[in-house]
C-alpha cells in the first residue's frame, strides 16, 4: 500500500521526537542548581511531586486492569474477530502507558528545571527563558512524539481503526485522572495555603514558613505540567482517531488513503514544530511573551506551507488517480482549523487581559463590594463564551463546506480541521509547560532568599507564562469541541455502520433523543461541581492542619523551626485522588447506562447534550477565572486602590473563587466529554445491537 | 360546533373569574389601613410603584406598536388570508394589554394590601394571613381570567390558531419587559441599600433613614408581584397555544376536538383553583406555610378527579364516536404532568431549605473563607440541576408514551402534560403575589414602628412566603420547560406545513442544525449577563446617590431629615427600563436572523440550544440564589458563630450575589425561551419559504 510509507514516516517522527525530548533533558539538567538552600528546596517540590504521580499511575494501574478486563471480556464474546477484545484492551493499556510515560518525562525535567531557571536568571532574563523554554520542550516533544509513534503501530500492526480507538480511550482516561486529580491538588493547596498563610497570619506568598507552600509548588507542576499535557494529548490522539474513523468509514467511497491522511498531517506538524521551537529566543532582556508567540504564529505558517507541498507532491506522484491523490478540499478544511483556532487563542486574551474594559471595570467595581465582584466577573465570563462559540461555529461551517465543495463528505472535514488546529501541540505544550516552570522558578528564587533582581527577572517570565497559558487554554477548549464533534459524528458511523446499514439519524424531535439530549446536558455541572467540592473539603482539612502546626509549633512563624511540609502533601495527593472516584465513574458510566437502556439515539443525543453545556461551562469557568486573577494583579499593581483596600480584599475573593474554577473544573471538562466520547464509540457496536428502548 | 361550549364556558369562566378577583380587591380595601404614618409610607411604595409600572407600560406601547406594524406589513403582503397581518398585530397587542390589565391589578391591590396586612396583624398571624392571601388571589383570579378569556374569545372569532399566537406572543413580549425590568429593578435597589445601609453605615433593614428603602420595597412589587405574575402568565398561555397548535396540526387524523381540548382544561383549572383558595385558611397562631401546600396539592386533587370526571361525560356523550370522544391517553398525559410539577416544586427544597445538608454545608465552610462560600453554593447549585432535569425528562417520556399507548402523537401529550402543569396557575400566582405582600408589611410594621409582636408575626408570614416562592421557581421553570419543548413540536410542525409537507427532520448531524443549536446555547448565557451586569451598573450608580445623600445631609442618619426617596426610586426605574433595550431586542431578533441566514432547520437547532443552556442556567440561578439566601438566615439565626462572625459576613456576599442570580437573571430565562419560541412559530410560515441557506 502507498500509503505505508507515511506510517513508516510516523514511527520515524515518534523516535526522533522522543529522542529530541530526551536531549534536551539532558541538556537542562547540565544547568547550575545553584546553592545548597535552592536544590534543597527544589528537593522538596521533586519529592512531592513523585509521590502524588506514583500513587497516581498506582490507581490509574488499577483502573486500567479493571477496564481492560471488561473490555477484552465484552468485546471478545461477541466480535466476529475474535481477538478483537484482548486486543482493544492491549491498545487501551498501551495509550494510558504512552500518556503516562510522556506525563511523566514532563513532570520529571519541570521539577529539575525549575531550579535551574532561578539560578540562570542571576545571568539574565534571556539566560533563564533558555532553561525554562528546553524543559517546555521535553514535555512537548515527547507528548507528540509517543501519540504518533503510537498510533501509527498499532495501525500498521492490525489495520483497524477500532484498535486505534482502544488507544485513544486509554489515553482520554489517564487524562481525566491526571488532569482532574491535578486540578483538585493545585487548588486545594493554593487555596489551603491563601487563605491561612496571607489572609490569616499575613506572610507572603511562596514563604517557606508556611506548611502547604511546598504543596502549593508541588500542584504547580501536577495540575499545569502533568495534568495540562496529558489533556492536551488526549485530544491529540482523539481528533486524529476520529478523522481516521470517519476517513475509514468512508473509504469505499472516497479511497482509503483519508483514513492515514490525520496521521500523516501529524508528521507535518511534528517537523512544523521542531523548525518553529528553533526559533523560539528571547534577546538580552527582551520580552519572552513576543518570543512564545512568534514560535506559535510562525509554526502555524510552516505548517501551512508544508501540508500544502505535500498535497502538491502526492497529486503529482498519483498522476490523477482519485484512489491515491489527495482532495484539495481537505487541506482548505485543516488550514481552516488552524488558522481559526491561532483566532480564537488570541482573542481568548479580550477578556482576561487588563489592557481591556472587563478586567478593569471588575477591578473598579470591587471597591463598592466583594459580591459586585463576583458578580460582574462571572457576568463577563458569560459574555466570554459568545465568540468563542462563534468561532467554533464557523471552524465548523467552514471546514464542512470546504470538504463538501469538493465533494468530500464534509464531516470528514470537520475532522480535519481539529487535526490542523491540534498539529501544532508540539509547540502549544512546549509553551504551557514552561508557565509552571518559571512560576515555581519565582517561587524558589523568593525562598532561597536570591536577590530581588533575580526574583524580578523571574517574574518578568512568569507574566509571559501566564499569558501563554491563557491562549493556551482558549486555544484547546476550541481543539476539544472540534475533536468531540468529530467523535460525535464517528459515533454516528460506528452505529449506522452495526445496526444494518441504514443511516442513522439524531432527530431532536424524536423524545428519546430529545431526553438524552437533556440528560447529556446535566453531566459536565455536575462534574464541575463534583470536582470543586472536592477542593473545598480537602482545603478545608488542610485549612485545619495549617492552623494545628501553627500552633503546636510557635517557632514555625518565627522562623526557628521548620513545618512538615509532607503532612499538606499528603492531604492534597490522597484527597484529589480520593475525590476522583466518582466523578471518573460518572464519565464511564453514564453513557453505557444512558446507551444500553435508552438506546442508540438518546446516547447519540446525550452526547450532544453533553458537548453543549461543557464547551458553556468550560469557556465561562476558564475565562471568569482567569479575569478575576487578573483583576487582583491589576489592583495588586497599584490601581483602583492598590494593595490592601477594600478593592484589593475583595479582588482576592474573586481569585479565590477564580482558581477552581480555571483550574479544576473549567479544563476538565474537555477530557470528560473526550473520555464519554470515546466510551461511547468504542462500545457502539454493542449497543446499536443490545439497548432495552 | 359540539366543542363550542367549552370556549364558551371559557368566557363565562373567564369573566367570573376576573370579577371574583375585583370583589376580593373590594374586600381587601376594606381592611383597616392604620396610622397616619403606616399610611405615609405605604403610599410612598405605591407612587414609586405605580410610577415605574406607567414608565414600563408606555416603553411597552411604543414596542407594540412597532411590533405590530411590523407583524401586520410583514404577514399582509405574502399571506393567503389578505387580512392574517392586521389580526395577528390586533392579538398581539390584545394579548399584550390582557397581561398587562391583570399585572397591574395585581400590583395595584399589593400595595394597597401590604399595609393592611400589617395592620391586621396587631389581631394575630391569621388574620395577618388572610388579607395577604385574599389580595394573592386578586393576581392569581386576574390572570387565569384574562388569559381564559381571551384565548377563547379570539378563537371563537378566528377559528385559527396562529392568530391565538400573536396572542401568546403579545403576552410574552409583555412579560419579557416586565420580568427582567422588573429583576433588575428590584436587585438594584436591594443591593445599593444593603451595601450602604447595612455594611457601610449599619443601619438595619428597612430603615426609614435608608434613602433607598423605598425603592427596595416597590421592587419587591414589580419584580416580584408584577414580573413573576407576567412570567406565570405567559407560560400559562405559551402552554395551551402550543398544544392547541399541535392538536390543530393533527387534527385531520386524531379530531378536531384536540385542538380546543387545551382551553376546556384551562376552564377546569380556573375551577380547581377556585375550590382550593376557599380551603386556604390559617387557624388562629397557625402554620401558614403548610396552609399555602395544602391549597396547592388539594387543587391537584379537585383537578384530577374533575378532569376525569370531565373526559368521562365527554365520552359518555360522544357514544364512542372517536372524531368527537376524548382519548384517555391524554388524560394520562395530562395528570403525568400535573403530578410530576407538584414532586418537582417539592424537590427543589431540598437544596434551598436550611434543614438539609447543602445550605448547612455553605454556612459551615462560610467560616473559613467568603470564596469557599461562594465555591460551595455555585457547586450546589450545579447539582440542583440534576434532578429538576431528571424530572423533565420524566415528565417527558412518561406525557410522550401515554398519548403514544392510545394511539395518539406523542408529542401532543408533552404539550398537554405542560397544561397540566400549569392547570394550578391560579393558586400558584396567588401563593407567589402572598411572598411580597407579606414582605413589604414587615417592612412597613418595622418602619412605621409597631410594636415587636406585630414585627414577629409578619415575619413568620414572610418565612412562609420564602418557602412558597422557592417552591413556585422549581414548579415555573418545569412548567416552562415543558411548554418551550411543546412550542418546540408546534414549531417543526409549522416548518413542515409550510416547506410543502415533507417531514422536518431536525437532525444533529446536519451542520447547519448543529450550528444553529451551539449558537441558541449562547443566548441565555449572554441575557443574564446582561441583565446582571445592568443590575451591578445601576447599584454602582444608586450607591453614589446614597452616599451623597447622607453626606449632603447629615440630619437623615441623626433621624431629623428625610432622605429623598425618590430620586432613589428613579435611578432604579430609568436604570432598569434602559438596560431592557438590548436584551429585548436579541430575543426578538437572533432568531429570525438564525431562521432567514441558516434556515429552518438552524431556527430548530438554535431553539433547542436556547432550551438547553437556558434551563440549566434557570435551575442553577435560582437553586445557588436560594441557597445562599437561607445559607445567611441560618448563620443569622444563631449558627455557625451568628451574625457578626466572619461567617456572616461570608455568608452575606454569598446572598448579594444570590440575589440576582435568583432574582433577575435566573427566571427571565424562562421568558426569553418563550419568547424566541413563539417569534419563530409565529414567523415559521416565512422562513420556511425565505432563507439563505
Amino acid at each position: 500500500m502507498n500509503t505505508d510509507i507515511w506510517l513508516y514516516s510516523g514511527l520515524v517522527a515518534g523516535v526522533l521526537s522522543v529522542l529530541a525530548a530526551l536531549g534536551a533533558y539532558a541538556r537542562v539538567r547540565a544547568y547550575d542548581s545553584g546553592t545548597d538552600r535552592s536544590r534543597e528546596i527544589a528537593g522538596w517540590i521533586r519529592s512531592g511531586a513523585s509521590t502524588y504521580l506514583r500513587m497516581l499511575y498506582k490507581t490509574l494501574l488499577v483502573v486500567a486492569v479493571v477496564l481492560g478486563i471488561v473490555l477484552s471480556v465484552v468485546f471478545s464474546g461477541i466480535e466476529e474477530k475474535p481477538m478483537h477484545g484482548l486486543l482493544t484492551a492491549g491498545a487501551f493499556g498501551f495509550g494510558a502507558l504512552c500518556s503516562a510515560l510522556a506525563g511523566w518525562l514532563g513532570m520529571s525535567v519541570a521539577v529539575e528545571a525549575n531550579v535551574r531557571t532561578a539560578v540562570a536568571c542571576k545571568k539574565g532574563v534571556a539566560d533563564g527563558f533558555q532553561v525554562a523554554f528546553k524543559a517546555g520542550t521535553v514535555m512537548g516533544l515527547a507528548m507528540v512524539g509517543v501519540a504518533v509513534f503510537g498510533m501509527c503501530l498499532l495501525y500498521l500492526i492490525w489495520r483497524d481503526v477500532e484498535i486505534v480507538l482502544g488507544f485513544s480511550f486509554g489515553a482520554s482516561s489517564l487524562a481525566l485522572l491526571a488532569k482532574a486529580g491535578g486540578g483538585i491538588y493545585t487548588k486545594t493547596a493554593d487555596i489551603a495555603a491563601d487563605l491561612v498563610g496571607k489572609v490569616e497570619v499575613g506572610i507572603p506568598e511562596d514563604d517557606p514558613r508556611n506548611p502547604a507552600v511546598i504543596a502549593d509548588n508541588v500542584g504547580d507542576n501536577v495540575g499545569d505540567v502533568a495534568g495540562m499535557g496529558a489533556d492536551i494529548f488526549d485530544s491529540y490522539v482523539a481528533a486524529s482517531v476520529a478523522s481516521m474513523v470517519l476517513g475509514a468509514s468512508f473509504a469505499g467511497s472516497i479511497g482509503p488513503q483519508y483514513a492515514i491522511l490525520p496521521l500523516a498531517l501529524c508528521v507535518i506538524g511534528i517537523v512544523s514544530s521542531f523548525i518553529g521551537l528553533r526559533f523560539v529566543r528571547v534577546g538580552k532582556d527582551g520580552k519572552p511573551g513576543r518570543a512564545l508567540n512568534f514560535g506559535t504564529v510562525f509554526s502555524c505558517v510552516i505548517f501551512a506551507a508544508l501540508a500544502t507541498a505535500f498535497f502538491a507532491a502526492v497529486n503529482a506522484v498519483s498522476g490523477g488517480d482519485p484512489a491515491l491523490g489527495l482532495n484539495w478540499g481537505v487541506l482548505l478544511s485543516t488550514l481552516a482549523g488552524l488558522v481559526i483556532g491561532v483566532v480564537m487563542g488570541f482573542t481568548t486574551d479580550f477578556f482576561t487581559n487588563d489592557e481591556h474594559r472587563p478586567v478593569r471595570n471588575v477591578a473598579e467595581i470591587s471597591g463598592s463590594g466583594t459580591g459586585l465582584t463576583i458578580i460582574t466577573g462571572f457576568s463577563y465570563g458569560l459574555v466570554s463564551i459568545a465568540p468563542a462559540i462563534v468561532g467554533i461555529v464557523a471552524a465548523t461551517l467552514a471546514s464542512y463546506f470546504c470538504s463538501q465543495a469538493f465533494g468530500l463528505p464534509g464531516i470528514y472535514g470537520v475532522g480535519v480541521a481539529a487535526v490542523g488546529m491540534l498539529s501544532l501541540t508540539g509547540i502549544v505544550v512546549s509553551n504551557d509547560a514552561y508557565g509552571p516552570i518559571v512560576d515555581n522558578a519565582k517561587g524558589i528564587a523568593e525562598m532561597s532568599e536570591m536577590s530581588h533582581e533575580v526574583v524580578e527577572r523571574a517574574d518578568t517570565l512568569d507574566s509571559a507564562g501566564n499569558t501563554a497559558k491563557a491562549i493556551t487554554k482558549g486555544f484547546s477548549i476550541s481543539a476539544a469541541a472540534l475533536t468531540v464533534l468529530a467523535m460525535f459524528a464517528a459515533y454516528s458511523e460506528v452505529i449506522s455502520k452495526y445496526s444494518g446499514g441504514g443511516s442513522f439519524i439524531l432527530n431532536l424531535q424524536d423524545p428519546l433523543v430529545l431526553s438524552g439530549t437533556l440528560l447529556g446536558c446535566i453531566v459536565p455541572a455536575v462534574f464541575s461541581a463534583l470536582t470543586m467540592l472536592a477542593v473545598t473539603k480537602n482545603a478545608f482539612v488542610m485549612i485545619g492542619e495549617i492552623r494545628r502546626q501553627f500552633k503546636a509549633k510557635p517557632g514555625i512563624l518565627a522562623g526557628t523551626e521548620l513545618p512538615d511540609y509532607t503532612a499538606c502533601v499528603g492531604i492534597a495527593s490522597s484527597g484529589a485522588l480520593r475525590a476522583l472516584a466518582l466523578p471518573a465513574a460518572l464519565a464511564v458510566l453514564l453513557p453505557l447506562a444512558v446507551g444500553f437502556l435508552l438506546g442508540p439515539g438518546a446516547l447519540g443525543g446525550f452526547l450532544a447534550g453533553s458537548i453543549f453545556t461543557g464547551v458553556v461551562f468550560a469557556l465561562l469557568m476558564s475565562n471568569a477565572g482567569g479575569l478575576w486573577d487578573n483583576a487582583k494583579k491589576y489592583v495588586e499593581a497599584g490601581n483602583c486602590g492598590g494593595p490592601g483596600s477594600e478593592a484589593h480584599k475583595a479582588a482576592v475573593v474573586g481569585d479565590t473563587v477564580g482558581d477552581p474554577f480555571k483550574d479544576t473544573a473549567g479544563p476538565s471538562l474537555n477530557t470528560l466529554i473526550t473520555v464519554m466520547s470515546l466510551v461511547s464509540s468504542l462500545f457502539a457496536p454493542l449497543i446499536a445491537r443490545f439497548h432495552l428502548f
